[in-house]
C-alpha cells in the first residue's frame, strides 16, 4: 500500500526540532535580561498550549487568516499580562520572543533521517509555521529538505484538510501518494482524514519533562515508529 | 544600497541550468526512438521560443492560469503538427518530452555559486516553472536552495510584478530587500519594475550556439556580472 508513496511531508515543531528546549532557553534569556522571575520552562509550555486553540479559531472562520507569528504574538501578550509582567517586557523583547520560534534546535537524529528519506522520496516540510519562519528555522537547524510548504500557502491550518491537500496539489500527487510524518496524534488524524498516508514518529521529550508526549501505541496510522531509524527502515530507506 | 538585501531569488532556466543542452539531448533521444528526422537542437530552440508568448497570454488575461507543463504541452503539440510529425509521436512520447523540462543539467558553477550565496543570504528559487517541476529539477541537478518559490504560487508569470512580489511577501521582506539573479534582460527588467534589486549573470551559451545570449553590457541592473565568481564577489560572498 505504501508503494504508491512518492512524497513525504515532514512536520517540524516537535517532530524535526525540539521546540521545548529551544523556547525555554530563549525565554529564559529574555526573562533574565529583564529581571522577570518566572519559570521559563513553564512559560514555554503555557505558550505552546495556546497554539492549537488559536489556529482552530482561524480554521473555524471565527477570525481572518493570521500568520503563526501573529498568533504567537497575541498569545504572548496575553500570557505576559496574566502573569503580571507585561510592564517589564517592551516591544523589542516581545519581537525577540516571537522570533524565538524561527530558531530551534533539531533533534540529534533529524538531519540524518531527512537525508535518508530524500534518497528515495521527495521530502518537503509541511508545518503550520509561516513560509519565512520555516525557511529560517530549517536553515538554522541545519536541515535540508527538497522544498518547503506551509499552512500559509493554503491559508488554512492543519488539521484542516486544505492544509494537507494544498501540499499534494503543489507536488502534483494524489493524496494517497503523500505520506505525513508527525509526532502528534492530532496531525496524523487530520492527514488520514484528508486521504494521506501517515507515519507517526514517537518523540518522547517533545512536550518537555512534565507532560506526556503522544505514544505510538495510541495512534492510528500506516507506520508507527518509536525511533527515526525504525521509521527510515520501514520506509525502505 | 545592496546592504539592505536579505534574500536572493535565483532564476532557473538558463541561469542555473542549461535548458538548451538538456532539452536537445532528450528531444534527440525521443526522436531517435520514433525515427523522426528533425534536428533536435533546432526543435528545442523553437519550443523554447514559444515560452514567453504563451506565458504572456496568461498574464494579459487572454486565458486562465495554466501550469508551465500545460503550456509546454500545447506548444509541443503545435510544433509537432507544424513539422508534420504529429502522427509519429504518441501520448507517452509527448508526456516524456514535457517531463524533459523537469530534468536539466546545472551549469558547472551553479552549485558552488548557490552554496556561496547561501552562506550570507537566504537563497530561494524564483522561476516560471511549476512548484513540482522546480522541486524535481533542483533535486536532480544537485542544487540546494533554502526554499522554492514559483510563479505558480502567484498564479502569475514573470515578468508580471505579482510573481516577484509574491516571493517578497512569502519571505517577509520589502521588495528592495529581495535581489533577483537572472540571465535574461526581460526578467531583470520585470524585477526592477517591481521594486527589487537586480543582478544580471551572463550565461553566453544559454540560447545554444546559434543565437546570441543577453549580454551584461546591455542590461540595466544593480550588478552586471560576466561570471558566477564575479557575482559572488560583488555580493560579498
Amino acid at each position: 500500500m505504501l508503494d504508491d508513496v512518492r512524497v513525504v511531508a515532514f512536520d517540524i515543531f516537535g517532530t524535526a526540532v525540539d521546540w521545548y528546549s529551544g523556547i525555554t532557553e530563549q525565554v529564559g534569556a529574555v526573562f533574565a535580561d529583564r529581571g522577570v522571575e518566572l519559570d521559563p520552562a513553564a512559560f514555554a509550555e503555557s505558550w505552546r498550549g495556546r497554539y492549537l486553540p488559536a489556529m482552530a479559531r482561524v480554521d473555524r472562520g471565527e477570525r481572518e487568516w493570521a500568520y503563526l507569528d501573529a498568533l504567537h504574538r497575541e498569545s504572548l501578550d496575553d500570557l505576559l499580562a496574566e502573569h503580571g509582567v507585561a510592564g517589564a517586557m517592551g516591544e523589542d523583547d516581545r519581537a525577540r520572543l516571537v522570533r524565538a520560534w524561527h530558531r530551534l534546535p533539531a533533534w540529534p537524529d533529524s538531519a540524518d533521517l531527512v537525508a535518508r528519506l530524500r534518497a528515495r522520496y521527495t521530502v518537503v516540510v509541511l508545518s503550520n509555521g509561516g513560509f519565512r519562519l520555516l525557511t529560517d528555522l530549517v536553515k538554522a537547524a541545519g536541515l535540508t529538505f527538497d522544498a518547503i510548504t506551509s499552512a500559509e500557502l493554503a491559508r488554512s491550518y492543519k488539521p484542516s484538510p486544505a492544509a494537507y491537500l494544498t501540499t499534494a496539489r503543489l507536488l502534483d500527487v494524489a493524496p494517497h501518494q503523500l505520506l505525513l510524518v508527525a509526532a502528534h496524534r492530532w496531525d496524523v488524524d487530520g492527514a488520514r482524514a484528508a486521504g494521506l498516508r501517515t507515519a507517526f514518529l514517537e518523540r518522547p521529550g517533545e512536550k518537555g519533562p512534565h507532560r506526556e508526549a503522544d505514544r505510538a501505541a495510541d495512534v492510528t496510522c500506516d507506520i508507527a515508529a518509536t525511533s527515526a531509524a525504525e521509521l527510515a527502515t520501514r520506509l525502505g530507506c
